[in-house]
C-alpha cells in the first residue's frame, strides 16, 4: 500500500442543509490503517464511522488488500426499525416469548441488517461518497443476538477496468465469529469529496428509552 | 403448479405477547395466485403483505415456478429509518438541497432498502415464518425515488435437496422497471405454521408526520 500520508488531497468541503451538523475542526480517518490529520487529532475518533465527516476514496486512492471496518451493535431499536423499514415483522425479531421457544432461543436480528452494515461500510467509509453500488452478494452463517456487536470488514480484492472495485465484505460478531461473508462490486468514485455528515431527525419508539 | 385449494393444511395458530394485534376470522393470501379461505374473504386484503397474519409454505408445498410478490412504497420515513439502523447516512439519501446537485438529481433509497424488501418478502410471504435465509445476490439496476412504489416477485427456481430452496428475485418500480435482480438460497420450512403478526410500537419522527 502507498503511502497517503502525505498525498496531496483535493478537499471539497460541502456545506450541507439545515438539518446538517457542522463539525469542529477535527477530522481523523483509520482508513487504510492510516490516519489523515486534516487539522488535529481527537482520540475519540478513532473509528471512522463515528465521524462528523464523510470522506471518500477515490478509485485511484484505492490498493489491493486495503481494509476499512464499520462497526455497529444491535440494540431493541435496530429490530424495531429494520422490521418498519423492510416489512419484515417475523415475531422471531420482535416477541421474546415467541422468539424463547424458536430454535434461536431467543430475539435474533434480520440477517438483511448485516447487509445493510456493509452497504453503509462501502457508502460511508470506503470508498464512501460518490460510490454505485452495482452487486451485493450475501452468505448468512450464523444469527445476531441482542447486544452483539458486529464489525464489518472490507479488503479491496481487486481493482477493474472503468472505476470498477470488489470488495471481500465479512461481518464478525464480538467474539470473531463471522456472521456474513460476501462480496461487493462499486464503481469507486473518481472525484475526492470530504461531506459533513447530516444529523439525523429524532426518531422515537414507543416504550424504548 | 398443483392445485393447493383443497390440500389439508395444519394450522398452528400461535397467540402472541401483549405487543401483538389479534385479528378478525378473516385471512386471505395470494401466494402462487390462489387465495386460500380460511374463513372470509375482505377484498381490501389482496396483498398478502398485508393480512393480519404469517402463514408459510412449507418445503413440500412449494412447486418450481411459484411466485409470491410483496409491495412497499418510499416516503421520506424509509429514508431517515434506513440511515438510522444502517448507519449510512449519506446525504445523498437525507438531504434534498444535496442530492439535487447529485448526479440523481434528487433523494434516492439505499439499494440495500430493496434488499431488505426482498428478505422480508422470503420470511414474511414465501416461504414465510421458518425460513431460514444461507445466501442472497444482489444487482442493483436502477435508483429507487421517493413515491416509488416497489413490488419484489420471488419465483420459486428450483427445489435441492435437505429442503433447500433457489429463489429468482426481482424489484420493479411502478413503472415496470427492474431496479434490483438477484438470487435468493433459503432453507424452507418443514413445518406449517400460521402467526400472528407482532404489532410494531409506534415510532415517531420528528418533523415528520
Amino acid at each position: 500500500m502507498q503511502d497517503k500520508n502525505q498525498r496531496d488531497i483535493s478537499i471539497r468541503l460541502k456545506k450541507l442543509g439545515e438539518n446538517s451538523s457542522f463539525v469542529n475542526d477535527e477530522v481523523v480517518s483509520e482508513r487504510n490503517q492510516k490516519r489523515h490529520y486534516l487539522h488535529t487529532l481527537r482520540t475519540e475518533h478513532l473509528m471512522s464511522d463515528t465521524l462528523d465527516t464523510l470522506e471518500n476514496l477515490t478509485y485511484d486512492e484505492l490498493h489491493e488488500g486495503d481494509t476499512a471496518t464499520f462497526t455497529r451493535s444491535l440494540s431493541e431499536n435496530e429490530l424495531v426499525l429494520f422490521a418498519a423499514v423492510s416489512g419484515d415483522v417475523n415475531p422471531v425479531h420482535l416477541d421474546p416469548e415467541f422468539a424463547a421457544c424458536s430454535m434461536f432461543g431467543e430475539r435474533i436480528a434480520h440477517g438483511m441488517w448485516s447487509g445493510s452494515l456493509i452497504s453503509a461500510a462501502l457508502a460511508t467509509v470506503m470508498p464512501g461518497p460518490g460510490t454505485i453500488y452495482l452487486d451485493q452478494s450475501l452468505s448468512f452463517k450464523r444469527p445476531v443476538k441482542l447486544d452483539d456487536t458486529l464489525t464489518v470488514s472490507l479488503t479491496v480484492l481487486r481493482k477493474e477496468p472503468k472505476n470498477r472495485v470488489i470488495f471481500q465484505c465479512a461481518v464478525t460478531n464480538q467474539n470473531n465469529q463471522k456472521v456474513v461473508t460476501g462480496e461487493a462490486k462499486v464503481i469507486a468514485p473518481t472525484e475526492k469529496v470530504i461531506l459533513y455528515k447530516p444529523t439525523l431527525p429524532k426518531i422515537t419508539i414507543e416504550g424504548c428509552g
